[in-house]
């Protein structure tokens, strides 16, 4: 192409790609608002709404326009002639577009009502604690994931193909590795946390929480940690998300337990490390695909990172412990700020993988990476299930669910044809114990700053180092960059070695 | 064209139209949530968003495609063998592409790029109280005005052509006949109430009244007044406001004054008298530009008949004066209903319209009315308007504004370039006052049913005549098929003349 040729055929697919991510910001919007604030008797019309736009988004993103405008910018002298920016929206664009276009449109379709049924079957058998209900379906499903993958093409692992979709470059190898490590030392601790004597109360936890002290408590936590109201907003869901529609439009929502103080506090924690990480992402991404956080495990590290290692550390409560007593005073008088810190970070093996702890989440999650790659890999079959999880749940946990409603049927995301998904929540955990240690080297007085609830240094680091790339920086670059190497699950384990070992005086 | 061909052509045309709505849907739901919940940082992004999605529905509403749809299904034969739905859904669409088609493009771009200048400009003259500062913009925006309707075509007065846009049929003839009666009868009764001596005290209506207990009340009333909360939502903006995504959402906003009781209430009523026509326009019209009131006057006569005949009217009182008292215990401590009905029906000429009374805000209307057809016939010139506002003024009202802020540039409509939109606001209340004339015919106990809060036959005397059809009938025919006339400005006279002259006793 001339000079002239590409800067007007950039400019055209700069335009095409932004009126793609606008259909995707207006789905976002449309979406946001059926969950949060649209009325019952609005929801068939808001669910027809969002078909047909989800229609249109398709055709744009299919489109031969699209081919011609990849086909072009594509050619290797061409890509490294391009902006920074231009380059990763290409390539980006080009990977979301093969993807749909290797998939025949039929199978596909069948994808969409398969999962529709499944996610209702599911829902009710669960509900009826039935497996044998839900046991066609799940077949089916894994059956379909595998002709994806024959699609998508694989390289020796065909679980590779699927983790690719959540984490971009993330292998079996890898995950192999760190679930090795998790897993022997996890299980150690968890079960040397079982004999301790030294268990914290936990009684004033679960006392009478209003629900407005609540969430004054929350605006006002979220407020210091600088999740910014200015470029967001807090609102009430039944399951509590983060959404962005740009980095000064990013929403989280939560809900109540009147009953139990953790709920509230920490979910909003856990999701405006998700919404601080979009409203940090470089203004100049905008209108590409790039105006993201890169993957789903890098997200996680953010949210589990602000929860957890801030929110639940003893230096963040050494600060706002006043503020607590000041918020709920009688709920919380004679509790010293140890006994609070203890009691917030109990451990107790359980059946339920939302309702785990910080130090057993890995385990439920580990159960669920095992079965994925099972059941990809054609070693573990569907009808088995039942009885694989809850000798996994045995051998990890040391505990079986009574039935599968608490166990293999809890989650929704295989009714949906998630697979390849769970691996993320802990891949966010060993990301963010490995930039929490590279934080301590470079921030200094890291733990002082926490003690004072000064952030800003916190949150200017993760800006430069992460949150500002957006999707520029593939999840294994970052964390190459940042570490110096590659997915590490050490500095997760002694991080968790340390603060456990102390909580109960191992 | 044969059977089959006009059945697919039919089934293309519904499709297609159905995908224009749904733009049109989600720009609502994208403007809604800009005024009502998004961050402040969030606001250039929103509108460059609202900008890309306003651009493709452009290029849907003047394609090619819809012109040979509407082509072929407008050739009489076949127009007459569609369904009503189908048929009106052509008619209404050919009028408003014909509308879109007939401008050249440059001078719609003149007119956006105009008038999006001429809001700011507006907003500056009217601050600095500056009219000649805004007098060029409005010299432009009349010649652009003027331009258009020879572009449209128009029956030999201009401002018809002007009208139709917000009154489809309505013309400067009937208009004229409608404020004659206004003019004459208004002025007189306005100055007989000026006479009087028995003027309602008003003292008790600027106590303090807290937002969330005007919030509470107002919630009971539009409850019990039927506005759905099941289809619908009562949030807070700057302006007050209804939009409808669909017969089963359709939100109202409010503003609160804490001390001034009538603001939030009558504006709360007012609003769910627009919402309760838009949730009950028949279900069966979505999808198709038929899913909406059917114009500006019709939708503004359901708005003032719940917010002045039947909210501020006696009956109604009686019955939630009890639930006031409640309410607000201490504010109207030995203040009995009829001092409250007569201080909320208090009358007073001022001079900002958006706050004037039930009675001189046609006198309001009525000046702008009389300016917009001066300019538009041009009889009159833009920078003759102060002098001829304020000899208007101290003719209709007996007062005259000491500045142009209070005068002239009071209202943004003209900077936003909507000539013929300000009669609709009168014809609201004349029809309301016909409509409201047959209704005390036709339900038995009208009166009664008031008083005992019992206000479903007249919602349904109101969905079985006006609501149900939305734009399959257009105002002329409502009129004329439930009253068995056109727009007659007597009936509202005789209410107003009867209220008044009792509540003034004249």
């Amino acid at each position: 192409m001339t000079t002239t040729a590409q800067e007007k055929r950039v400019s055209a697919f700069r335009e095409y790609v932004k009126k793609m991510v606008s259909f995707n910001q207006a789905l976002s919007i449309l979406h946001w608002d059926m969950r949060v604030k649209a009325p019952r008797k609005g929801m068939d019309a808001r669910s027809e709404l969002i078909g047909v736009l989800s229609a249109e988004q398709f055709k744009l993103a299919t489109s031969q326009e699209l081919e011609e405008h990849l086909e072009a910018l594509s050619e290797p002298a061409v890509l490294e002639s391009l902006d920074p920016i231009t380059r990763g929206t290409v390539l980006e664009t080009k990977k979301e577009f093969d993807r749909s276009k290797k998939l025949p449109p039929e199978k596909f379709q069948e994808f969409v009502i398969l999962t529709s049924q499944a996610e209702t079957v599911w829902e009710d058998a669960r509900a009826n604690n039935d497996f044998a209900m839900f046991r066609p379906y799940l077949e089916k499903i894994v059956k379909l994931q595998l002709e994806f993958v024959d699609y998508w093409g694989h390289n020796g692992n065909k679980y590779d193909t699927l983790l690719d979709m959540y984490e971009p470059g993330m292998t079996v190898n890898q995950l192999d590795a760190m679930f090795a490590t998790l897993r022997e030392k996890t299980v150690k601790l968890v079960s040397a946390i079982a004999e301790s004597p030294n268990k914290p109360d936990t009684g004033f936890l679960t006392k009478h929480f209003p629900e407005s002290d609540q969430e004054a408590f929350s605006r006002h936590i979220l407020e210091k940690i600088g999740y910014d109201f200015k470029a967001g907003r807090l609102d009430r869901s039944v399951h509590p998300f983060c959404t962005s529609f740009a980095p000064g439009d990013v929403r989280i929502t939560t809900r109540f337990d009147p009953h139990f103080f953790n709920m509230a506090l920490f979910g909003c924690i856990h999701e405006a490390g998700h919404a601080i990480y979009e409203q940090n992402v470089n203004p100049e991404l905008l209108g590409t695909p790039l105006c993201d956080g890169t993957s789903m495990g890098i997200h996680e590290s953010q949210s589990r990172y602000w929860e957890n290692m801030v929110g639940r550390s003893l230096p963040f409560w050494n600060h706002f412990y006043g503020d607590l007593l000041k918020a709920f005073p009688t709920q919380f008088e004679g509790v010293s700020v140890e006994q609070f810190y203890r009691a917030i970070n109990q451990v107790t093996p359980s059946f339920i993988r939302v309702e785990a702890d910080e130090l057993t989440y890995n385990l439920h999650i580990m159960i669920r990476y095992e079965i994925e790659k099972g059941l990809i890999n054609q070693t573990m079959e569907v009808g088995d299930l039942p009885s694989i999880w809850n000798d996994k749940m045995k051998e990890y946990l040391g505990i079986v669910p009574e039935n599968d409603k608490e166990g293999v049927l809890q989650d929704v995301h295989w009714s949906g044809g998630s697979f390849g998904y769970f691996p993320t929540y802990s891949l966010g955990n060993v990301y963010a114990a490995q930039f929490a240690n590279v934080m301590k080297n470079q921030i200094s007085g890291y733990d002082e700053l926490i003690k004072n609830g000064e952030f800003e240094p916190i949150r200017a680091w993760l800006k430069e180092n992460i949150h500002q790339y957006g999707k520029l920086k593939s999840p294994n670059e970052l964390v190459q960059d940042i570490t110096g190497e590659q997915t590490n699950a050490t500095y997760l384990m002694e991080y968790l070695e340390k603060k456990y070992s102390e909580i109960y005086n191992l």
